[in-house]
């Protein structure tokens, strides 16, 4: 291990939430793998026997032989990614926080704990308050939001700051990939669109608000919109597509809007963390895109793009974003959630 | 010829659509092909050089002989179905119409001619007296509306006569089907969304009105609920799947609302006519339901699929709705329209 | 039950292949399902909560209500249908034997036994009369082979017979229906082809050497050319297509091979047995076809579909075949097993 | 530009080929896009109104505001890659090698020139020789195989020297990009496989002999192994699989073959050219691997990738293997040719 690097350790680091902590994390510069750990039934295993690495990456390679732990507080790091189900995630993140460890997780079981930031750097990093209040012993937690809903929060903050909002309605299609592995089987999803996830629009219709909410006196004031989502499931591999109609409260105009979009930036960028992008939002005036092929991987899949501005004869304007779901939206999210609190020194290490 | 069968021609023969009509009416009981018309540069082919057609129905294969002819008004026939492009459509529909020719279109140029029917049979059959008011020499002009409407409104009608609607706000995921042929490149559509179908929304903003109008002294006026459309492709061979929000004017529970669907029936039904579904909307109390692979062939294309009703944190109520694209919602609906003007004795033959 | 119909079960109800028997029984001219079978744990649950039956199909629908049975050999019926996993349907079919049911399957355990027949009733009729020297008290059992290895048979018995063969080379491009169900994780197989299925090529190079083998005195004579398979997955529904490169012995065409196929008829065509094709092999003189989405469903998905036949630069010539893989290849093609041995009076009903 | 990078220009700039080149150039270490050349239409647009540039890099940004020019034989620079179609790329080809042009082409006009090297340069470097025996005026010619052959010859090339070779079986899966864009409709190729693809397979059987060829005396000796090819377009974006037979001369077993394809390297490697791949080939043990999206963009995407070596019960050894066609098989292969050049001197600058 380089002697600057932060130790870390992958929960659930099997699964394809996991993997991609894996990937992302195993070429980091400021943070080592030095534990990876699943249920007890894989623990004992290399790593590269139940999860295929890329070999062609030497740093993928050297971490192929790894002995997999249990998910036991007593790992060799400081910080803990959690790609936890949500089946045991609660329990165990509780576990590891009270332990000491930073809790970093993709998992939805904390989001809603009155004490715990549900984070998205450029839009909430105020939040991060609330670890001060936090009462486990020494450990704390920060989430990170629904794939879905990161998109969403982020394309919404600018139009909160600027307009004000009073009405969301969004029709998602959603990728594949956010269905984790083995996933949908193909003689389902294919040449086929399936209207709903289980779960996924209460997750959407909640998270904003608080995300969007407002840090005072050791509290987050939810944002007051109504929100309004239907999900459904689309025969893409990556990127979630989002058909967006809001209501806003005062002074917007198409230009004011789009101006808004491109000129937000947060403390990420700001800092030049890692895994920032350099432009959050991506705004494209062609008129078919963004497209999920086309536009998600852009920085890296940790910006967001969105087109089709354009009146909603019912709501004030509608437009179409994307989101990287694996990425921004989960594994690469809550790697940045980390770095932003390695830079805001709220991890002593 | 059969002695009893009203000859019929197609304009447009040699497209996507005008292949569906082909195969739909090279089976058809009261109607017997006798031309096919195309462009200039067609004429005089055999129909099957330029068309695949199956050679195991033996319908089919006996037009496949056929000398495709020129869209001139000297075909024997006495309707012509049109499945011709816009760019022409207009000009030639007439053309035919003013030598006495019915003319049952596919197409979107007369649709929004005040004496011309948009003729959905089961929503608004009483729309046909506006064909006594036409002033073509003979000849009539019925259109049927655009592939994504068709559902929508067959979905709307039973909400507005039980509750009334205030706004419609309304998601699609198109298929690619809908675009003809040859359509899509697969480079485009694989893997991907594209959140755009040049001039959808507008057809989607405006034809349900006039569908859902009321008809009084040779006019339609105009149903006046909002209506917000926003189009995408999905890599789905066949069927347009919709996600729907209503505000309804009184009265309404999910209840209610299936009861006025699962009742719902029209004239095709009660004069049972060859293209008529038995029921028109089928209700899916399923969580995953519809799909466009599971329900799209459903009473041969010619239902409309509905499911997933629930309230809506904006608006009253969203559900999900499917329609074939290319049957109930082109070549299917248009051949219903016209065997509804058989049945209805405005085709004198 | 009507009073003439034999009373038939299915073994593996609830599987995939299960299911597609059922559909094809739940319409038959001569078979009645009295029993559907499956796992202890799926014992005493009515058909429809375990299965998406088609209730638009009066057929499907009294079906139902049915209680799923245990796969023991008390059933009420006389034929059963066994789509069992291959874990288990070597012990259960024996079971079922033994007790005299006809057992007709689906499975690979028993293909390979020297008293069972491994039929295809256009090719191998004459294999019955291994019948009359099973040993198991009054029941029988007859076995149907592997979805690719059933085209490659139908496609090649023509040549043998007319031409002799030397050596056959195959390479397929199989559905993922044929992997069954949940089968292939789309995340797998999208944009995405594997070139493997595990035993499927064990299974294409052995089996046609039976099939097309020749019975005297009690046993069967195997085919003694040479065959290579090489089994890829593809990302298509239903329709395995198989690349064919063939060394003939004497006297081979393009002329009187095409003429060899189309003129192939077997006891299903002259016994015109309720789910045998008119034709068995379709030709087709295109340069690109057959294609699965276009031919499969030829005939029912009960005909084979040949293209492209053409000089092979190494062996004689090489062709394309495809062949629909849940339909004839597996319970399309067991029922016709059953029917021909209806037909032969092999079944005392 | 900068002073010391090689000034080349792109023929057919607009097309999906030429589009590929442009943005591996944009990018190159030696190069430097001087002009964009496309059809008389095209001329004197800016490059960006026709063709969709990465705004996001700055390399390719830089080049969005060049008009292009017509292909005639006045461009700024010293080298021009081919792009062009085939209908006209023989003569405009010859136009600028006659006025002292390096042509480096992907077209397939002048592969069976012969003094024109059909060049892969790790397998005939030797055949560079040829150049000197040209008689264009001062300009040379250079062409590189076809896609599906590039891959097939360098997975040959180990086997040949160690073993040799006489006769190769293949059969190919391939992606939609090879055929250009917009290529194949979507309505098409999704669901399905189409088992032609025009002119493709007398390619594979005759262009391998040349690249396998020995120079002497200004001439190629043909390699003398039989080749029968199969070629099939399935729904993957990028990437060809091909399932391979051989029968080889002497001296094989599994390990050396593996051990002559893991050891093979070429002058590429040994000049570190800025194209080449670290490893030529790449094998996996896996059962299931090479697959098109999981290794197509291996080294980026100018390796080969073979897996699934195992007797061949016809020829003696079977094989998968895969190529990624619009790199390594076009456009990133002509680059390497033009790498391989300048590293031989043999582009005076």
């Amino acid at each position: 291990m380089l002697r600057n690097k932060i130790p870390v350790g992958i929960l659930g680091a099997t699964g394809s939430v996991g993997q991609k902590f894996f990937s992302l994390l195993a070429n980091h510069p400021w943070f080592e793998i030095t534990a990876l750990a699943a249920s007890k039934q894989s623990a004992g295993e290399k790593y590269h026997k139940l999860v295929k690495i890329n070999r062609n990456d030497p740093n993928e390679n050297s971490y192929g032989n790894f002995r997999i732990s249990e998910c036991q507080p007593d790992l060799p790091c400081r910080i803990v990614f959690s790609a936890l189900d949500a089946s045991v995630a609660g329990e165990i993140e509780t576990l590891f926080a009270e332990n000491g460890y930073i809790v970093v997780s993709n998992a939805r079981n904390h989001r809603f704990h009155e004490k715990v930031p549900l984070l998205i750097p450029e839009i909430n990093s105020d939040h991060l308050q609330l670890l001060a209040h936090q009462s486990w012993s020494g450990g704390k937690i920060v989430t990170n939001p629904n794939c879905s809903t990161t998109g969403l929060a982020i394309g919404l903050k600018p139009l909160l700051d600027t307009f004000g909002i009073e009405a969301v309605h969004v029709v998602t299609m959603q990728a594949i990939s956010g269905a984790g592995y083995p996933g949908l089987p193909a003689m389902d999803i294919n040449d086929n669109v399936i209207p709903f996830i289980g779960g996924e629009e209460d997750k959407m219709e909640r998270e904003p608000q608080k995300i969007l909410g407002v840090y005072r006196d050791a509290k987050i004031y939810q944002a007051d919109f109504t929100l309004s989502a239907s999900c459904n499931r689309v025969a893409v591999l990556e990127g979630h597509l989002e058909s967006i109609s809001v209501k806003l409260k005062s002074g917007a105009s198409e230009d004011r809007i789009i101006n808004a979009w491109q000129t937000y930036s947060g403390l990420p960028q700001k800092l030049k963390l890692p895994s920032a992008p350099k432009q959050l939002i991506h705004y494209f005036s062609d008129d078919d895109l963004p497209q999920p092929r086309r536009q998600r991987d852009l920085e890296n899949g940790m910006a967001v793009s969105i087109g089709r501005l354009r009146p909603c004869p019912i709501f004030d304007y509608k437009f179409t974003l994307l989101v990287h779901n694996t990425l921004r939206g989960a594994a690469g999210g809550a790697i940045l959630n980390a770095e932003l609190m390695v830079a805001q020194n709220l991890i002593a290490v």
